[in-house]
């Protein structure tokens, strides 16, 4: 498989570049009978769009989702959904100089090494730009997990040193900030850090946290495909994550195996795990409980300072990015952690379907 | 593609459970020309062999490799190569027991929502035992690799609570002590930790770090099979590791944009990076750079502790777990972590062949 | 993989439906630096659009196509290209009645069963108009394959009863017939006989030839990936087809061995095959030879007699199919033939460039 | 995916040469809980062994199956089966005259070009031994498939010039000639022609057909994963084949649309078709009827007689081919076709169970 496409059932291929004509999407093997609107998949686009909070761009970009086929009489005919998005807002400008070195951070260099020359207009294909396929996908796929009782939540877990307890979770706050932190509080003290730190013409990271509730037993493969294998390929596929943990994560490395251990217990008939160190993952398959996961988002690299660098004869500069960055990435990419896990879940809920042989049997001896 | 295959072009399909009569792997896509004899392979599969030191199991494992396909007059033939191991060493003993409740961070449960039912002994397919197929490719790609000046290096970082800072780093220790962590101070502080910990029926995690150097820039794809996305799968897929880091990792959260990007610079005409935070991979295609890797492993689940749990008619019962199970798993999972990650570059290194129309062109011109 | 991708490295994913809002394909993989314009791509879809002949459908079909991402300058850039042709020639009509029963011969039946409903208009997915994406995709590797000094050409072999010998094979008049018969006489006594047919309210298949000069030895793969086997494939795909032959095809069955097998000889210092009852491939690998693949076209299934068929409320009825109809698919499908062995020929020599160690080590070792 | 593996779910993965040290296969995404014992494979392995019959080789092979995992308490596990037979009966002998010059018809010369040299012993990996594997994992596929109702039937179409119509078909003879014609008197002038070619020191080539019952309607997938393009080119991987047919097959090309066209009728609640031109298959999707498929197998290209080629020092040669070769291969790969069938379609029947939501919705609901 070529790199764009995710998924082997329910798979994705997305294209399109910053400044390009327009994005997409292609989701093909989205089953028949569900009932899908642009709306469902606008709400989605929202969520991703640069805000109005003084912690974004003021880059207005409209993301119109428009639905090319595979849809007929308001449901999936089981065909492929296309998705276009097109660049309105791209301001035709003088790429001349951006065009002339290697910004740090950034994928310019690394394009130019592969394939001999890049389209160099805002990113191009690295852009942020390109994430608006995957959470076009994603919409739809979050549609079908809520109709068996599967739900995502994600949130700001951390903006640069500004962390949040456990304790401090606030589900009233869910979704409501626009740092993406459920704690009004730490939400304006991270709001104040970001604006500080973007004054000094700097920018932050921070982290994503993903929970995934009525997630059933019994999903994924138990070597390479893995369910949390694929989550953290979806995870760390996304731009700018650098590190992806599932359950207790990092801690676990020096915990004991006495405290890192689940017991089962069967409570009113039903068998739980009493603790969830494991995040909700057993073996690569899924163990009931609920999937927790986290990503370590690297600070947006388009910084205003003044940077080393080299320019594409070769030759040492200084230089000074221009432009509209957000001063964090976070709060616009919690969206695009949600639509990647769900169609990471949903193509393995899909695949598991013929794990047993009286589930194959069955579904066609009743036909 | 079912779930016990990895890699598009170097292709692995591992096979085996710990109990059966064998375990292997069918290598599919390997170049023709490679000199190989059955001691490449045996000299991998010795590094995750149970040793003799204090902190791994008494259990022997012969782990002799037969080739059984793909090579002719000691060289690749371009044709599936297979390997296969046999299970000599396991004990015929009573498995009732553990075949009748589930134990805590074990796949148990799991694989009996999935299947309906399970080979219990000795954990089946989601042994460690199954990584004996993927340390045996891996030591295959990693010949190629080297051919080409590509040498990983796999260590342990910490083992629970004692952690080897960079400064601490040894190379005259690398691979000279059982617990992986090279510097003999740390070492064998390290081994009384174990030790300690086995006393108390306890079990231990820890961190393994790998260094690939010799990378050329421009290996990878851009937007889901970045090369650290395929990383991220390749490592997360490892039985035991919970948390998977590249470049700074889990520290990018907290950073600045000025602390986290790595300047370009011209040193004798060579285009190289001052630092490398981004741990040698720049929007998903390597950078040149040195690719930093860390894996954060769970504490063996086998413990000899009393632990509550159920059986599988779904009662509440306590267990102890009896057998030779090793008090951590980092020392003999180095080898499966360098293995992996040779895997992903070799394939991504044969898939990036074609990345630009000339080098398409020009290879079959001058046939 | 989901259905609706073809292809392992040079990869396309179509979309699509007859009636819906346009239709298109993602070519993921192509190689960077190749010179494309609109008018390429335009070339060959012109060749599938319904003509003015007295054998083609009176409907007019614009299939303008539009580039929306992967090229840079003139140049494609290595990141997906999107192809989009808008559906502007499609009537708004009642199709309550084409709704309510299943054609004869067309996938109305199949799409209700696995679907549970199914887009009605003009066919929807199953439309002929699905192969505006592949003729699309089609185009690029064409020209590709042109660089490398690869062409292909395809002819209609027969229509009907009119069958073309060799020795009548005029190169003249290759791609200048309506009916894409490369003879004028028997391209004249065609088009009567379709005519007659299309009077006679009844249809017409025929044979499709398609000839590869140019290839180079050893690509391919030896066993489930044969360069045949993925050619079948290609060519099953499209919709009418029912019988795939390369080389001497169906003869080989009543052959000897002695008239079967090609000799080969040394001419002038090349290694050549004196006869090519092969069709350019042995063991799944191309010998160097053309390649000769011949498809057979089903007649037309909308034909206007009337025709007993199923309601969908299972009720027995009669129909007569009103519209616009080809009488014949295979003179439009000429070029959809080509695309898809062009499509299947670039991605094998693109997985072929791996095929052995010095090939891989030498590319990395010289960059 | 390299080229060794074959299927998306149910995914088998072959290796193994000629005269290696043994051939074997990996079936991966069996379902769990399918009663299989190493007799139920033998039976099919059987089928492909050299009879006693005058018209094969006189050659002896075991071709023991031995399972080396995927199996427990007798039934699959879920996990990768592993099957293997050692290569006992090949005659240790000199082969420097075979690896001296590619033999006409064989594959002896791709080989070479593609990977630069080749185990050229008894063919290596494009002997017919290879279909072991094939066979192995189709007894798997079939006994499944079984369970489901759906049953295959192979026999022999023709052998050379002898043809058996429709109305000859004796279902009492099927299976029961080493011909694999199921008709008595045709079988022994087919035997007495096969012999009276083999005393030419030539080869005879012949027909396979295939007809699948008990076939539910609505699989497959409507673009590129048409049932009949899975079905074609897994027919086409198998070595001597030349030409696939489904239904009508070549015929159609010469047929109009009111002949080739099936309607559709109700009888007794069940809707059917009166005929069965399709071949089963409708827009790629399997339509309720019999599938029936079609291949043409070439003459064995190892004959006898005195044969031109080339050494590989490139100079012309004059060759005399030694060894024990059948006659002719379709009796031997009925079973092969089999094999190959089976395994598609249930691999298409297992993909296809997620092509309503209400399926995929209710398979989880009530779980």
């Amino acid at each position: 498989m070529a790199g764009s496409s995710f998924g082997k059932i329910f798979q994705i291929t997305t294209w399109g570049e910053s400044h390009g004509e327009a994005l997409g999407v292609v989701v093909d093997g989205c089953p028949a009978g569900l009932s899908l609107c642009p709306e469902d998949i606008q709400a989605f686009l929202d969520r991703r769009k640069p805000g109005n909070s003084s912690i974004s761009t003021p880059r207005k970009e409209a993301d119109q989702v428009e639905i090319l086929s595979g849809i007929f009489e308001g449901k999936t005919t089981g065909t492929p959904i296309s998705l276009l998005v097109r660049n309105t807002s791209q301001i035709s400008k003088d790429y001349s100089e951006i065009a002339s070195y290697y910004r740090p951070g950034h994928a310019d260099f690394t394009f130019d090494v592969k394939y001999g020359f890049r389209d160099y207009r805002g990113g191009g294909r690295s852009s942020g730009r390109e994430t608006i396929g995957r959470v076009a996908a994603g919409a739809i796929a979050s549609k079908i997990l809520k109709e068996m009782g599967i739900e995502i939540t994600t949130f700001t877990r951390a903006l640069g040193d500004i962390y949040m307890e456990d304790e401090d979770f606030d589900y009233q706050a869910l979704g409501q900030t626009s740092t993406g932190i459920p704690n009004l509080k730490l939400h304006q003290q991270a709001e104040l850090y970001v604006q500080d730190m973007a004054k000094q013409l700097d920018s932050v990271g921070g982290i994503m946290d993903c929970v995934v509730t009525g997630m059933p037993a019994g999903i994924g493969q138990p070597v390479f495909d893995k369910l949390d294998a694929d989550l953290a390929k979806a995870i760390m596929s996304i731009g700018a994550v650098k590190a992806v943990e599932i359950g207790d994560g990092t801690l676990v490395s020096s915990m004991k195996g006495s405290e890192n251990n689940d017991s089962f217990r069967n409570v009113n008939g039903q068998i739980i795990k009493e603790t969830n160190h494991s995040g909700g993952v057993l073996g690569g398959i899924s163990d009931g409980s609920q999937i927790l996961l986290r990503a370590h988002v690297k600070p947006t690299p388009s910084i205003f300072q003044e940077q080393s660098t080299v320019n594409r004869h070769g030759e040492n500069v200084q230089i000074q990015i221009k432009g509209r960055h957000d001063p964090v990435i976070v709060p616009r990419a919690l969206v695009v952690m949600e639509s990647m896990v769900a169609i990471t879940l949903l193509d393995q809920l899909m695949i598991s379907m013929s794990s047993k042989l009286s589930s194959v049997v069955d579904f066609y001896k009743t036909k």
